[in-house]
């Protein structure tokens, strides 16, 4: 069985992406981190996630003592009802090289286990303007992947690069992804704030199902 | 005054690396990691490198729990008295990734802290084999460095690339590094092994110098 490494955060992205790999045939093995994120317990939802989809869920720590953004930092304020202008807007729950650094593990986790295929939830329709969710970013960084290692031929996946947030759900519905076992709301409180970039995607990717 | 990330390991090329980036006229920032390795005590040597040069250091925790390396898993023998027979023999002592994932948080630290520059110490000639020092590798990661970040303009340099281990320590000597503040050896004992690539490749440069 051919096996791939998901990076799983909990939210809905990653979550359908974990249904995408098993439905194509994948042994999974997910990878999560805590890397001093606010809404940390997105963490608990990646593990039943993986525990649904029946794979193996490895959390891994890291620190980013810089900070530099509000995901990690509680002096920052999480934006509030942002418009969602563009890639000239990134907003400051960017966090510096995030995508890089767990593309980077997840990296090292499949040449170690032999695995070819690297998935992640990434999209660049209904998102945030983040550098490092950009088509072009992961063509690199799939070059970089042929050069970087032992084992050759390891490939980033997005399957949902250029999905909006109503295909993802609905994709993730027909896959049998329980959305109640995900996570989005950034500021990580008990209820989901409703007003964060990660609910309103959440959101609006809802309410265009209902309608 | 222009900053730069200097991923620093307590070795001989990363210490030259620090000092050519002081030359030029970086304020630097170190990055050491404690990623599990045998040699741990390099930490140490890091630290007192960047001492030396007046530098900050900081020294990140990771963990690689999937090891697959000589490095990390004391079960596998560190290779001895190893020919050094080019890029088809990458020996045991390789690290899944490991400067992949060095370079991903080198790159978040100089964008957070507004660096230009993220300076590492790999070489391509006296080297063990390994995929992530060759030029082509740092060539691909330039690349995504340019699209990964919202800063823009963060360069990796590599100035010891094509250097014999002999000139890295004449530069060295001519930038006044004390090579007795660094380490090499991967078992870490309390002296050199003098078998291991490691201080089989510092003792060439040094037997070079003495003849």
């Amino acid at each position: 069985m051919k096996k791939a490494v998901v990076l799983l955060s909990g939210g809905m992205d990653s979550a359908v992406t974990l249904f995408i790999a098993k439905k194509i045939g994948y042994k999974t093995s997910c990878l999560t981190f805590n890397y001093g994120q606010r809404h940390k317990k997105e963490i608990l939802f990646a593990k039943r996630l993986a525990k649904a989809a029946k794979s193996q869920c490895t959390v891994l720590k890291v620190r980013l003592p810089w900070k530099k953004s509000a995901l990690l930092d509680k002096n920052i304020k999480i934006p509030e009802n942002r418009k969602f202008s563009g890639r000239h807007n990134i907003p400051l729950t960017y966090v510096p090289a995030r995508n890089t650094i767990f593309l980077s593990f997840a990296l090292s986790y499949a040449e170690a286990i032999g695995a070819k295929a690297v998935f992640i939830g990434a999209n660049a329709i209904d998102f945030s303007g983040y550098p490092d969710c950009r088509p072009k970013y992961y063509r690199t960084f799939n070059e970089l992947f042929k050069k970087a290692t032992k084992l050759k031929g390891i490939k980033i996946i997005t399957p949902l690069l250029y999905k909006t947030k109503e295909d993802i759900i609905k994709l993730g519905k027909k896959l049998g992804v329980n959305f109640n076992l995900t996570w989005s709301c950034y500021k990580g409180g008990s209820k989901p704030c409703g007003v964060c970039d990660a609910c309103r995607l959440r959101s609006k990717g809802f309410s265009r199902q209902l309608s």
